[in-house]
């Protein structure tokens, strides 16, 4: 029995039905900008155009990156993909991510450039495939790709996190996110941010991130601490207890703007507007 | 019409004119580091002997470090010499930062110590050659070596931003620079500081720092505030507000040393002296 | 003369008497997990099942880590195991790190885990060649390997740093370390933390941790205080004081917990606890 | 719909139907040959025991061998695989080429040898991967297969030359097959042997040999001429005319033993007695 | 002053004047095979569609076939390209060398082909660089060269040897050319041909092989014999005597067909014509 | 116990007393060279003096060459050393290959050229390697080694074949030598050279080559003959049968110059004289 090429596209097709828009868009992007800078035509044809489909693609870029000279581009590219095809709920968390970062960030001009160069999206992806093989038991594996994620991304995800899907990890360089977080859907984090645990013991020990939470960066989150939905952590912040829904923390250690008794409401998602420092109006007048 | 060797270096030689000195100096530093080091003869030889001018010199290592399996360095080479040669202010610039470095940063041995090894440095020369290519459109390929520069060196400067010359990024990982930031001449940022905006529109959203700043470690300074000439930012400040010129900011949430009233005015460059601990006595004295 | 290679298997047997334990132990784990995963077997096989000692395996796998296109992996190898071969101490070092961070970090699942895979341990072991180099009158290549450290590490340890044995840095990124900088045994660092200096003047400018010390992530310390034996820094905390032996600092700018006249006495040792937080609930308990 | 990866492993299953037995007999040999030898054993489990059948591991180690910096490993892999994947001819002449080697070549120890390391063997399956390509009218990528595998294993085949199944290319270097040249099943071929055409003009110029042909080392054959069925060519011979069937050819211009009028007829088929020299003894014993 | 990138192209544009024709032509090609052919348009971009002129790309080219780990890719692409820049003459044999592959080798589909695919090409122009470098005293260099190209293309051409323009080495494995062996123009040599000398002395001992000849595979001249313009050898001969200009040399050892007294005088250049057979009709009818 | 540097240095410089010279000299030219020629300082410096021994230079270089991406120098160049220190033999012929290349072959200018650039020279050296591993019944090693250097340098030596010392492979590419063929001391081979056997069993099937023998280039030799001591095989000659020594073998099939009966008695040792073809006047005087 043959396997003939167009098979193989079909069940590619098929596996990734409605998502079709979002690929042909990146390979029109791609197909401009290397028609407009051909030193870079080679990068682009390498990574984006010589590939069938997104995953592929994706697979493809990730496994050239986090390959060593002991850990072959070849094997990595393959355990990929594979982890890819076995589960639609990551190719689907990998659409929703580059839509999440280009809606955003302003700074992401197109979807593939979010693919190609933003080293928390990838780090992101990554994560993804060593938690499907931490959930199918193969530990090491899983924790061999999270190191590799953290030499080459400046980002540490255990591979037991759980993590939703339409994230943005924005900067990147410095994240560590710990192995019993949880972190819902639509979340905006940016660099140098910690969901850590503490202690020597295991257990469940680290934060959890419900839906629309932003973090703004170099903030640390410590111990099994629940941050609500649509809540906001302001830059720099030290946080130790939970975060009411739609309230906005923020110092070192971090309080609730207007107070702990009637904290002021959030009106918007915060990890779409990305609006860090608005809220600091009021807490910080006082400085300098 | 052939263009002989000893015509392209005469051309060299008349582009950085001046400038020989610093170049000759690094030559001999590179000699007598290989005479003692066999070791290192080759990686002396390979990046610094073996070339006619520092401009070619920096290049190759440049374009050694940022190439990847998708992006060769021998592209990269030329595109990095190419733009050095189109602009004389990169080219000094290029030699202001390596002077500023051996001056301020005890720790750096030799002219081409810092050529070789610091990354703040090499991250800062990345930029320059990604701010020209932004500022000629040729958008894609500058943010493909923020990107690279991201990952190589952990320094994430966004090509658009605007740096002046004599400038020490000391440590540097985790620093990052936003669109539409601003630093001036002279002016010494150690690690982990961020010039960062807010909220997921464009426009003018980024910190601008005068001639002569000091930011120290961990800081981070958010929005389209100004920190005046001169001034200094404690280490592991949260800064949201202007900064008067030759004033010191500290703090989470910064305040300025002596009050907003009559802060303490520096006498010297803070950048200079790198003096980040002497205000602090005052400030921090009830602590611990 | 012959070095027949029984002969040589016998010198590193004997110069590792006491320790083939460790090394027995991380072969049994390495074919446990060859077995199990085959697409790491090639990888296990490679960093350590191929190798006769724990010394060969460790200068193979930093040698590989720590080359460029510029340093060769091949010169970097035979310098690293020259280093270890010679210094005793070094390898007494390597085998009580590997230790105390499998004892420390829950997430740390073996001792083959640990030295292939956790870049806190192998920028520690690199620091120690640099040390010993350092020492050696060997300077610039000492520094060399600072910086290499620094761009696959992303930690940033000056080689003169003196540090002890039985340490753990947990996650690493972003930690930097300076010249005078002193760190005692069974210290536990996280990420993010910096043991800084100030001013662009040499000489003795750098903290002190004495044993047993653990560092909270994100932490600043600055200028040449002493942090006292089983003392303990809260994570993001901003230190400029010494801080007394036993007792707990936090904040930005740090205090000392329950205060500088009677603070809290801890009755364990806080860099083997890992133990973050609990001292922050009477601290923090008035924060959101 | 989810492609799980037993579902593709029982794919390859199904299409291979019949050749397990080769396969798993060559993972046996290797890991026998990895325990054996550890400093082998990652090239082992890297080519050959990390990979679910013999196309895969024969895809990879082709595509690590013939990439380049500018033609990735990854790309040549997905191209070698999805080849053997449409076309079941090429997979039965990759098994039957193994066995060929094993059979004929006393100094064959192992099928696994002949696969990792017989260049002849590795040629003339990436000259099927080319010449599938050059049916399909993809010569380009045809004809870049042919000059990667001309300099890495210094064998040139035109990729429209037709080559059976069951081939013997022993030592391998410096062999040349021409464009129009047809090798038929069974045939063995040593080392700069010529299937050469002439002239400057396309069309029908190259040799045929039909099944069970013999080549000796450094034989040229030139023009379309016929090479019968179990005839033998010795070494050093050049070949300008058609060669009756089970006859022998040798000289410099080629004689047929025993005279054109009653050649001498061999009784066996000469390609698998690999006997090259008993012909000589009548016609060479006047020489020396 | 400022060397902008267009006056660069400018000079470059001068400088190959009237060239411009053959390297639109392979741009025109290569474009096409990049659009038919998306797995190899990375490759294509990157070798030809990312350069200026041709003399970029083959410089681009070669050095990176030519680098090894000791010997990096930038170094040699700026050593090769300095060299075609400086030496107008190579430059014109370069064009002539591409345009007599595609003329003479039926197997030749376009001028690009034979850049990127022709290791007789690349070996040869790789020749002309390390001859000049000869002429200027710098042998180890011009050596070094030399042996990276016996390595790479399996041809080993003597730096001091001289070679003229409008060359094929068809195939090209197994050549050898000896110091002092001289090759005119438009001459045509096929593989594992040996320009040979004898003796352990120095001096003139290597062939002289004027203009239009034609050498057939596998044939060894010896000596400071000279074979006569427009004369042919024919494959496989081994030549010790000088040949007239206008005939044929076939045979171990060779005579000349129709005799020493009255040689068939060919009527056209067999250099072009690649006729290797025809004449052996009448001198090879007795075989077989 | 620790293992100092200069304890192992001594035990090299025992071990190689009276080499010393050899390769003090080599480095003495290394120096000058590199001196001379920037652009390989760097090559020149990673390959001979960053070394404390010439088993080391060459170890490190041969490692370098065979390594490929399955197959880390890393590992390489510490078996091939290992093999070196244990067995002094290996030791002694390196020493003497290199002498013997710089005597006989006039292109040869420096003993560091043989070393770094002769591949026929680097070839030899890795078979002396793979023989002792043959011999210690590690065959699977010892064939993976023998690929290698059959895909890099092209000369296909059988780890079983015995080869003695003061050897000259010239040019080398195409070289085949069997599994129990022999050659003594002082033997010189041309490129091509095929030292073959014949038939599909095993056994005692390859030529004996005895002391001083020269054989010229593209010969083919088969079976179990013996070529006596100070014999000559003249180039392109096909050998079947013993030669006696201190004669001349020449032609297809080979005749002894001066006939069978009473056959020219050679007066030097021709594989130091390398005189190719004095000996052709007489037999070849009627050809062309």
């Amino acid at each position: 029995m043959d396997l003939s090429r167009s098979a193989v596209a079909k069940m590619e097709e098929v596996s990734s039905s409605g998502e079709d828009d979002l690929w042909l868009r990146m390979r029109t992007e791609a197909r401009r900008d290397a028609e407009a800078e051909p030193v870079l035509a080679s990068f682009l044809y390498s990574t984006i155009l010589a590939h069938r489909s997104l995953d592929r693609a994706l697979a493809f870029h990730l496994g050239n990156k986090l390959a060593s000279n002991t850990l072959l581009s070849t094997h990595l590219v393959t355990l990929i993909l594979d982890t890819f095809m076995e589960d639609a709920e990551i190719r689907n968390a990998v659409r929703a991510d580059i839509k999440a970062v280009k809606e955003r960030d302003p700074a992401c001009v197109s979807y593939s450039h979010c693919m190609l160069n933003f080293k928390g999206f990838l780090a992101c992806q990554a994560h993804r495939v060593a938690h499907r093989l931490w959930q199918q038991g193969r530990n090491f594996l899983a924790l061999t790709l999270q190191s590799r994620v953290s030499e080459e991304f400046h980002v540490d995800i255990h591979p037991a996190a759980r993590i939703g899907k339409g994230i943005l990890f924005d900067h990147a360089t410095g994240v560590v996110v710990g192995e019993t977080a949880v972190i819902g859907n639509n979340v905006s984090i940016l660099h140098n941010v910690t969901l850590g645990g503490t202690g020597a013991l295991g257990g469940d020990r680290h934060p959890k991130l419900r839906d629309g939470v932003l973090v703004g960066a170099g903030s640390i989150l410590l111990g099994p601490i629940t941050v609500g939905e649509g809540a906001k952590i302001g830059a720099g912040s030290l946080v130790l207890s939970d975060v009411p829904p739609h309230t906005t923390a923020v110092g070192n250690p971090a309080r609730l703007v207007r107070g702990k008794r009637g904290p002021e409401r959030l009106q918007e998602i915060p990890s779409k507007t990305m609006d860090h420092t608005s809220f600091m109006e009021g807490w910080s007048d006082f400085v300098i």
